[in-house]
């Protein structure tokens, strides 16, 4: 939907300006560099600007594919307005002053909205820096300089951002596609760029920088699909804030915002940058380079100690060192000198010649056991860096496997990056560098190859669910003991037997059923220790027990209470075996419900060893929350114990997805623990707390 | 002891040569640029060389301050006797071809060894570089060129690390006073070089890299005065390598080479550099700015995007961001336009001058509640780029706080990088980089006035001790059991009752001893699960239930297992409450002994939460490995618990360092479970296993 607007033949400048430090002079000029389309500049008094005859209004003109407005901000509704009149379907809305600076300004921004809405009008901004598109030759930006012609999309919520990129790409040599700032986001947003960069024939790779997102589970819908075509790679920022909605479970606790960008994007196989060199770096490499089908990587290099430092990047970036196979080491053994290293690192020495190089990369990049190499240059006495950058071009550019470089030094490297850069292939100066971003091609690869089945519809009782929630709403509760074992039940999930009742004979009968060993606890909203005033009895193993341990309760327990009112008594299953975990639910404001799994007791709030998804889930998203925390060790059966059954965490997992998906009136909970037994005997919801939205 | 070469009046280089490509050519050249000393070439060929007359043998000329000796390495023992004969006192090295390649070279360099002793010659590598003594104007390596003059001292172990530096620092103006390449580190170590960089009055900052260190305990303690004097930052390469040595305990299997450098590193003072540039922008920060007081930083900025990504940084790497107090806000609030933010981040708008940055400099730095400043400008299109590196080169070196600047772009932001290189004022390009490097001045304010107490000395019985180790030699035991736990007790740490007892008589003695409820456990190398057979008892309350156990034990046990050798029970005192933490020690081959303090429980293994300090251990450091760890909160005291009895913990910390150092036949040993009891109540070694050093 955004083509028309990055592609328009014709712009109109409304608050075009002569005066330099005016933004309308800065737009104007923009466009006159590059753009081949027309150009209209609109401005109150006439004349000429920059040459070139002005309206005083847009209306005189006509439709133009698109308006670009950098007026007063109080002057913008009326301005929309007329474009809208005159039939004009794209706007970009540079001038500032609205949400983002008081309540006077958000008012101008939702007439813009409404405006734009009765006359179907796309939107961008406002309080932004523009939009580029460099193969239409159209800079409808107030950043000075048009991109070079590139690969990379790139949306962005901060103009500053977008200047320094713009800045840091001249410097270094990249192109670009489209560049779009987003400014406040009022009518087009990230799911919007998204779709559109997905669509774009020029655009190889997406990239952004976010502090926020609009539609959370739009954005998620687009990306995935996005991520399938093509690379994205996002910055997001912000990710100190704390969050500041009070929350009362683990689950709640250990959920922030951060956690729920993490789970979003981990959902739509979105690379995360972490600063705007990583960004560059990996939207660049992945325009040039081919993909690792692992992440066995080798090193090629003239240094021993660069070397290491080399390998201890790699591991520690998740990457993998190659085993070189023994014909590999045979051929390097033969063409290298005695004291070379055939091992990885293969080390060429320091009087490595470019051939040199060029062999051993040669040699290592036939062996099926690497998937990549990092060509690793330092400048020694006798080192030929110009020489070596020739043949490291060659392989960067020509390989079937990805052939990272770096040039590792300062003065004497800069001819070597000159001969790189000539041949479009960049330089990772710092050897890390090149590892995270070769790390950064593998998980591309991992992503591409991504399967995204269907989430699994469970046959389900709704009805009672939505039962149990109206009858809840109309006694004006939100907070559910023991009645959100019932939803659990309807979503099939097994729960610990477990009942409340009021006479000797209801007990007696309850207990019967649920089977024993029992406890059973007294039932009070005034008695806080129970256990104190004989209100829980423990291994209750048969009726004639049941029975006497409810006539003890009923006896005594009023007698050391007398002002207690006592509802009567609950009954569960004791449970002998089994190993405690938690699933829980928070909702999260941008991406709506968020599926928490981890460990039970003390350590989850210590270590914070949980996984987090958004829900719909999926089973392989459901499994990968499982293996994903640290403590899956103990549910596969570790010092003699039995593995557990996993296959009932997944389900539930699956089936609390489908009830958070199903009910969007629950606003958080979590069954804690859900008690998991050996493998083939299944798992228990035994305690569970449930919070409704409030009205 | 370093000084007499770095500070050589003559130099003789023995294997000089005018043959281009020889590296007694390199070093002739390297020499003859800058070196105002005598220069004496020697070559058995004799002859002029670049000009200078040489000599065939070092014997015809004589004594010289230094001899740098580049012949085949089957040459160099004699020649390194010549030179003792001739009375010279520093060596250096260059040729390879030692104990880096083969046997054969290791002899040569065993050889030369024994020669340095005899003739008490202080010897620098071989398989090395050289040295470089900028103020000395000496360049005795092969590196093209000698570095430029500054504060810096570095040592390193890779020569190809020593040429990348080089060229960097030549890049990025960075100045060094000593520069000196390890090699094999056959005579002079890292030590040594610590003590000379230490003592010498051009060097500011201490840096190196390293990838093994040849005497730990030696560096912890040159390096431990070291720090208070002056920073020592440094690259310890090869982290990912695995220790080979089979190991048993908790204990050993996490503790790995890298913990012990851990430690070491946390114990002296040291700074870790994880790269060349963070290795560099420390030690350049650390020459030239004051030192922050706390981590309260100020993020001054004309972008609000980019202000978001320093905050992330900020808070991710250790510092938090300063509130300021509300006297600077009404400051701000009066001299900057509206729209600016007073809060930190403070945000002086895109449009910003360099009045107004200086404005807000001047304002932020004069509050207490700010340590230090990252200036963060942004090339805006209205950014007076230049203007801004003024100001910003002026704050950064005159105020008394630390202000970092970073020029966050590419082409635009070149003039004002040009700037501030001409006031030697770095630009960290990337915020994150600012960040990390104001942190490390943070962390080395905390390491210059950390204090280091004496290690206490309890009264022990070392006899005792000293007993035990030599009977288990005399039985060829290694690994003790119980009879480790009369060491603790030897060391004053108190253990739970226990005996092993043989007769009924002594059994119930024992008991009446140790007191009640008591655990009996069947003693014997035969029976492997004792609780099969009835060989364990829990809950003896008194002596009449001892008697009965222990009878019940001798009369039905030898039916059921009549094979097995019964040698006794073992009486246990059983515990009821308390909290199970570890501590262990290993020895370290690098370090010596390396104390491990952890919670119990399988969760140790799999989040490693533990500390690893090396001995001997003084108070602070003992009580800052119990609060190192994350689960240190379950000793506070949470959910209601009474909070434990930490300084029991230190206690017994203090005091297994004790008996680590005294005894070096101890290889291993962990105390697991220590029971910790409430606040007051004091703990106990409840298990314990201790493996001697095998002979």
């Amino acid at each position: 939907m955004l083509d028309d607007m990055f592609n328009a033949k014709s712009v109109a400048v409304i608050g075009a300006s002569h005066k330099k430090g005016k933004i309308g002079y800065d737009i104007m000029i923009s466009l006159l560099r590059d753009y081949k389309g027309k150009i209209i500049p609109v401005n109150p008094k006439g004349g000429k600007i920059h040459g070139i005859p002005s309206y005083t209004s847009i209306k005189e003109y006509g439709p133009v594919d698109l308006a670009v407005i950098v007026i007063p901000a109080h002057l913008v509704p009326l301005t929309v307005k007329e474009c809208g009149e005159t039939g004009i379907k794209n706007i970009i809305v540079i001038s500032a002053g609205f949400k983002e600076v008081d309540t006077e300004g958000a008012e101008f921004e939702n007439q813009i909205v409404e405006i734009c809405k009765n006359y179907d009008i796309k939107l961008v901004g406002p309080n932004c820096l523009g939009i580029i598109d460099t193969h239409n030759h159209l800079n409808a930006s107030f950043a000075s300089e048009i991109a070079s012609k590139g690969k990379i999309s790139f949306m962005t919520q901060s103009g500053a951002i977008m200047a320094v990129i713009l800045d840091y790409a001249d410097k270094h040599h990249i192109g670009f596609s489209r560049i779009i700032s987003l400014g406040n986001k009022a009518g087009i947003n990230e799911k919007d760029c998204m779709e559109n960069f997905m669509e774009d024939e020029n655009t190889d790779v997406i990239s952004a920088y976010l502090e926020g997102i609009v539609d959370g589970p739009g954005f998620i819908e687009v990306s995935r699909k996005a991520s399938k075509k093509k690379p994205v790679v996002l910055i997001k920022s912000g990710t100190t804030s704390k969050g500041s909605e009070a929350v009362s479970s683990h689950t709640g606790t250990i959920a922030g915002s951060e956690s729920a960008y993490e789970a979003a994007f981990s959902k739509c196989g979105i690379l995360r940058a972490y600063s705007l060199e990583e960004l560059m770096d990996y939207c660049r490499a992945l325009t040039l380079f081919p993909l690792p089908r692992g992440n066995r990587i080798a090193i090629v290099t003239n240094a021993g100690g660069p070397g290491i430092m080399t390998t201890d990047a790699a591991i520690n970036n998740g990457l993998e060192l190659a085993v070189l196979s023994s014909e590999t080491k045979l051929k390097l053994k033969n063409g290298l000198p005695e004291s070379a290293s055939v091992k990885n690192p293969v080390d060429v020495l320091g009087d490595a010649s470019p051939d040199r190089c060029a062999f051993a990369l040669d040699t290592v990049l036939k062996d099926p056991n690497v998937d990549g190499i990092i060509l690793l240059v330092t400048p020694q006495s006798v080192t030929d860096l110009v020489g070596s950058a020739i043949v490291a071009s060659e392989y960067a550019t020509k390989s079937h496997k990805p052939v990272l470089c770096s040039f590792f030094g300062g003065t004497q490297c800069e001819k070597a990056e000159k001969v790189l850069d000539d041949n479009k292939v960049p330089n990772y100066v710092y050897p890390k560098t090149a590892v995270k971003t070769l790390k950064a091609l593998y998980d591309y690869n991992i992503i591409r190859n991504q399967e995204y089945p269907e989430s699994p519809r469970f046959n389900v009782d709704k009805e009672a669910v939505k039962s149990i929630i109206e009858d809840a709403k109309k006694k004006n509760v939100t907070t559910l003991g023991l009645r959100s074992f019932d939803i659990l039940k309807s979503y099939g999930i097994p729960t610990v037997g477990t009942a409340l009742t009021t006479t000797i004979e209801e007990t007696v009968e309850s207990a019967e059923e649920i089977g024993y060993p029992l406890v059973m606890k007294i039932v009070s909203p005034n008695i806080s220790h129970k256990y104190d005033v004989g209100g829980i009895k423990l291994n209750l193993n048969n009726a004639e027990e049941v029975k006497t341990a409810y006539e003890d309760m009923m006896e005594n327990i009023p007698l050391k209470e007398p002002e207690a009112h006592i509802e009567g008594v609950q009954l569960q299953k004791m449970l002998s075996s089994g190993t405690e975990v938690i699933i829980g639910m928070v909702r999260d404001p941008t991406f709506g419900p968020m599926i928490m799994f981890g460990f039970g007791g003390i350590y989850v709030e210590i270590f914070e060893d949980v996984k987090f998804a958004i829900a719909p889930l999926n089973e392989i998203e459901a499994e990968n929350m499982i293996t994903g925390i640290k403590t899956h060790k103990l549910l596969e059966g570790t010092r003699g114990d039995k593995p557990k059954d996993i296959p009932s965490i997944t389900d539930t997992i699956l089936r609390i997805s489908q009830l958070a998906t199903d009910f969007p009136e629950i606003n958080e909970f979590e069954i804690n623990p859900l008690m998991v037994f050996d493998e083939g005997e299944g798992a228990l919801a035994v305690d569970m707390r449930m919070v409704l939205k409030k009205d």
